[in-house]
């Protein structure tokens, strides 16, 4: 079996998507660079993988994929035997629920965590450009609704899917970890269970070996 | 088997995708007006459905859901022998092609797809609010892009995920079908594969069925 790749860059929250998924299942992956200062990502050969011309893209075999979640997906059915089950075959009703809380990551909660993320830690840090307080203002405003959602829920089960870690609570992952270093840190501070769910789902082996892959 | 239960509105494009794959699965079900202009979907009974305070809600027996999506795809998946067949069971890789394009249509398409059909459509007609021009070039520039890749990947196949029609060329319809009532339509006309595949999905009887919804 010939090694899954995934084309990115250690720094690209849907990579570390799905490096955190191939941690999770325990399994062997070349980490391809791409080289985004020059544009690697807008040029021959990326674009062949990737016609949108973003990170990450991912080759297992003869199958090619790219959106970051379609790649996660795809390790936690096809390697559903090995390491964390992430999903559950074979039970639609159990697996809906799981579902249910992929979408609204993808949904209700990733737009305003990404905006912030990108205003208040990337585009300061990396380009030097100061936050827009009206963007940042409208998505913190976005982002607490859904924090306050994800508070109730949080009462009634330890992840958002049910009593186990499943691969809707690993979605949420990359965007949490920037956020944290960040002011929008604020919005959790007076969610306990949003922030005991913080602490724990960062705190996976598989996610902090994400994280040392953005110390080389 | 208790009949399943749509919380929505005929004309919500979220729920239209919902009430689509019912159509195409052949499945009894029962719809239920929200009465939104007198934000019926903002209070209980129906927050208790979707504390996100949007439609559609659904249920089936007791199982509760909500996101389209989610919704969608449970029921391609609990219901997969009946009517068409919209996924692939049991075959991650073929599975993997159909997820790929599904990811596609919620991160690239839906945006620039959803606030055009808003701003060209629902505002000016529902609510006599005049497009923004600003709003609608930069969201006209954005779905030109996936248009064009679109176009490529429609010349390889006769689907987005292959030869036949699966759940993620669906969950583009009630966008389209807004779209092509307003200048919008212009962005699809030079492109020939993706008008043969907008006519070709928007003629099937399930889709027929989810328009004569709107005329009632
Ligand atoms: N929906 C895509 C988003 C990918 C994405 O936005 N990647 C960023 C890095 S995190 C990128 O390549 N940006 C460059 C660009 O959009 O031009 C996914 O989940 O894979
Ligand atoms: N991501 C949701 C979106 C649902 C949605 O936006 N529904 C609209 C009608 S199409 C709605 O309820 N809008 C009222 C609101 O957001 O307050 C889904 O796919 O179900």
């Amino acid at each position: 079996m010939a090694t899954m790749k995934v084309h990115g860059n250690p720094f690209s929250m849907a990579a570390m998507r799905v490096t955190a998924v191939l941690y999770e299942k325990d399994l062997d992956f070349q980490f391809i660079n791409i080289d985004m200062k020059n544009g690697e990502h807008k040029k021959e050969p990326f674009i062949s993988l990737n016609p949108f011309g973003q990170v990450p893209a991912f080759e297992d075999g003869d199958l090619k994929l790219f959106e970051s979640r379609a790649i996660t997906k795809y390790i936690a059915d096809a390697y559903a035997e090995k390491g964390t089950e992430l999903i559950i075959k074979n039970d639609p009703k159990k697996m809906a629920i799981i579902g249910l809380w992929l979408e609204v990551e993808a949904h209700q909660y990733e737009q305003p965590a990404a905006k912030l993320a990108r205003e208040l830690h990337f585009m300061p840090l990396f380009f030097g450009i100061p936050s827009n307080p009206k963007v940042v203002e409208e998505n913190e405003a976005k982002l607490s609704v859904v924090l306050g959602i994800y508070e109730k829920r949080l009462s009634e089960s330890k992840y958002l899917a049910g009593e186990s870690f499943t691969l809707a609570d690993l979605h949420h992952l990359p965007t949490l970890h920037f956020l944290m270093m960040t002011p929008a840190k604020k919005l959790f501070e007076p969610l306990p269970r949003v922030s005991a769910w913080v602490a724990d789902i960062s705190a996976r082996p598989a996610w902090l070996k994400v994280i040392a892959m953005l110390k080389n």
